[in-house]
């Protein structure tokens, strides 16, 4: 069936599965101690130009999220989120299973601003009872959003700012970064992230991996013990290998910056196509998410097949669907879709 | 470099690295929803001859235990284990994070024996104040154990009459599985597995996969909203195929048993191996850990042709040393070790 | 000094403090089986009107909200709450603590809306998705709220009413519940109360005992092995009877309500007062606790002889002050404020 | 009906109760900072010669345990404990639930050896695995322990030491300390507690207050944000003034050694009697629990008169039964005693 469900619906890349197979019969220590993860997190700290970066490697996303901020807290410490940040809306409470409290803040298409970001940190410290309230201790940001949308530089640098004025670490959850840093609208390259950015992660589960998100503490600040503290939270592979493969792989050649770009191409075209037909956008996104508006008719038509999301309802006879594109998306995907609108 | 380090040295066993390969263009669904993880499932039960099974899949090890043990244990509840259990032991404190106490009991060469369990049990009900300690909830046995040994089926029964007795889940942790179900001293089958526990787990990571574990809640009994449950504790893979794939593959034409023959059957060469040139073992394992006594000397100069952990010190002269096999020892590695030794 | 601070700011009442004193020499049970805290549980199950309940006693307001909502929720709920929720808002994040989400809406006074509360549970199960977030569990409310309002006996019926169509209880806040009940404007009883919510808690720290919230489980519904749930979050009191002694006194002879009624007429006082004065209120509170806008320059010169709490600032030159009164609130406090407003 | 049941089944000595009717009608500021708890602070530091101390007030003792362990511990730290420890048979899992590990080792009646201190701690650090373990960080001993026994000065001095060369603190649960400081068979006083000890907590629950424990923090080392961690905890009293009264009370001209004092006088005339009568001690108890051996027809008998715990049944006809003197125990209650026995 053609599917613009996600960008994780095949399997790893031809490049990244190849790896795999490579290596496959190396003798290798667990536990992340392997030479593949060597390579990968120097191969990472250079696209980063990021000499004191550390590298860590974990599984999913989510698992990402909730160990990243968990870690990084301190007991008494929440994370700011906007309200639709994917810790708080779709993480089914992972941050708080750790003991640790979300701050909401109201968000502009998915992204936080930076003077709502100061005044929550100055009415905290303002307010005369401010024990008995979570204290401000990190800021999580999504680039691309859940919306798709991107932090202009001057946003994410402003962002940087306020964290650096109040010692508190700025988090990207870049679960779809690939197609953040290829989108054709964007300014914000991977050494701004991480140069403006405490922590980050760069997602592979999205890009191209059969799993795998890379971990990039900016400034050689892994929490303590990260390996215990990762056991702790059941995040630590005894084939640590499987990751470090598949980094290396994405982070060979540019591979990781190629499969974005061609998933932007790709959604590039959905939005012709959309546009072209007349429909409309719920929001105009830059990466490869696009959010387009569909009659019900259309709709149950278009599902017959061709998989994707409904995002959600406008009202009774309309709803925002999004197609998704990946490095596995095609041509003949594109016209199956252009002749179906 | 020749290794007996670990079961998790190298890659995928052959077959499950084609099966990655045949599925990777294939379009699934994300979060388990897919083909592969079906037809795993059924292969599984089928092999386990409970078609009332429910079968979930998860990462690794520790997080399988952690997320089975805390989502089946009421918030009062604690689960017994060997001091030498792996939860016990090397788990980084993993049942402990997300607030269950584990109730520790002395072992035998790492078994538990039904008759403590039962007067661990008895004496909680017996004491006044035992609202005041953490109830007996469950109780947690790995085969083989972190030992290698094995339960007899009469032992596994006694446990499993005793559990039933006071309606409280056995777990069996089978993170080496294939190697307990192969051994030339065993009279444990999986149905046998599968009729006396509650739950347990089939595992992968060890067994030839790059990693996965299948749990099998033998009557039907997942805890309700397993996925919400895993998602909150960052264990829910957005490709979940990764897993079906592998497991389907390793339940395919008996694969998973015939990894654990082979390994079984190095471990015995391994074990003729150090017989015939005069070392003593630590234990009699019938499974493939193997554990021999080295005097300093010899393992300083084995150590820099082959891997191999050091288990633990007897004397200062005297340390006992594990060497593990896999689907991937071969005889050449055989050869070597006798050479060396 | 006099003080017009908290509710909390003197001792005990006085037939609380000699209920204490008579029965300090008596020998009794410890842990909560002792004779005054059974006695104490039937006056209030009259007082409710409510034989089937179960009351259990606490020791103060932010670990009996913590331990009621996170012994209720299943482990995939939240509780649902207005942004100015004491637990949302100033209880350094206790429900999370414990691996709980607070789910947000917004308020209105302090108070939520049954339609606010019925739409988000509605687009929770519309939600493709929802397994990935957060289950609606339960309804938290405050009554007083933060704000001083009161839910009205038909605001308080459709959220009690929306919350049984979901099977999700409806959990009421009471701590300063004495100033809500005995308020001029209100049409709610404690019989209501006991009928509309599936759990409240009594106050007792802030009308008038010396700690001490008594929580109504109005359905013989308490969590299973409570004492066991209460000791683990150390909330279990060695003299139970501390706890047993002050309410079976706070409900003798209507003592709790005559507390109620004493600082009600004291706020009315206050709130004439400040009128007649010309000062305008921040909110029209129908409670205990009043909420005058100050200017500076009278705010700074009452500060030198009036203890009170600064609610928040409006602008640079005017803020929100809050006079609370209490059983300790005489004629000559108010006397005081008068003539320095 | 006459009681050794507890040390808790009265309520406050007279003194104690007397502070706090003397002082029910001052006006003062909650959550501790009053100026009761400021004198009793005070009076504290004075009592332990410990000028550079914290002293912090907490209501009971599972919850001053499970807040000092889990606020002083790191995340990848568990706490040593006895066997026997109060917290790992007696707290409903408490300190688990704050998701840190207890490391149990093997007791002498009740007691921790500096030498199995030392031995579990080189031994975590020798294993080439101890990421995967949970890090020892804190050693927790009670004094007098579970069995009434007491640590003599060299025992509790090499324990120090050993803790301080590995730098982990050392925490002392003194629930009964006025017991243990006022033994006839002690040589270790409160300053040398303060100088051993790094954080140890002085019961008042269990020595004539209502409730109470102070918490001492021997080296100005409380933990960051403390009021923000106990009020996340639930412990954090809006009238804090509860608990300074009452330890100015109980630091006002001895009187905590006072108590302590007639509780051991009355302790060793219920040893003098036993032993008179020909009945045999479970364990020679210094402190004000006696653990008397009682065969089950004598047991019977004197259930009916008088109230104790039964500790154990040693076989079908005999049981260990504890007889608790507290401030409140008189001569008639021991004449009463002797007379049944």
């Amino acid at each position: 069936m053609i599917s613009f469900e996600s960008d994780y619906i095949t399997g790893a890349h031809p490049k990244v599965l190849q790896a795999l197979i490579d290596s496959n019969l190396t003798v290798q220590s667990g536990y992340g101690a392997d030479e593949y993860c060597a390579s990968a997190r120097e191969k990472i700290k250079l696209a980063c130009n990021c000499p004191e970066a550390d590298v860590q490697f974990l599984v999913g996303g989510t698992q990402t999220n909730a160990t990243v901020i968990t870690t990084m807290l301190k007991e008494y410490e929440g994370v700011i989120s906007a309200t639709t940040g994917h810790i708080h809306a779709h993480e089914a409470g992972a941050v708080e299973y750790s003991g640790h409290k979300i701050l909401p803040l109201p968000h502009t298409l998915g992204k936080l601003k930076a003077e709502d970001v100061k005044a929550l940190i100055e009415a905290f410290y303002n307010d005369e009872a401010h024990e008995h309230m979570v204290f401000p201790g990190m800021v999580y940001i999504s680039h691309p959003t859940e919306y798709g949308t991107l932090y202009s530089l001057e946003e994410l640098t402003a962002l940087s700012e306020i964290c650096r004025s109040y010692n508190i670490p700025l988090f990207m959850d870049g679960a779809r970064l690939a197609y953040g840093l290829m989108s054709n609208q964007t300014d914000v390259t991977l050494q701004d992230i991480a140069r403006l950015c405490d922590v980050f992660y760069i997602g592979g589960t999205k890009a191209g991996a059969l799993c795998g998100e890379a971990v990039v503490f900016t400034k050689h600040n892994t929490p303590a013990h990260w390996m215990n503290l990762i056991k702790k939270r059941g995040a630590l592979l005894a084939k640590g290998r499987l990751l470090g493969v598949q980094f290396d792989a994405l982070f060979t050649d540019d591979l990781f910056f190629e499969i974005g770009a061609h998933a932007i191409k790709m959604a590039e075209k959905v939005k012709e196509i959309c546009a072209a037909k007349g429909y409309s956008f719920y929001i105009d996104s830059p990466t490869n998410q696009q959010f387009v508006v569909l009659d019900k008719e259309t709709l149950e038509r278009l599902r017959k097949e061709i998989a994707f999301n409904i995002w959600e309802w406008v009202d009774d006879d309309h709803a925002v669907v999004r197609f998704a594109t990946a490095w596995s998306t095609t041509e003949e995907d594109l016209q199956a879709l252009e002749a179906l609108l």
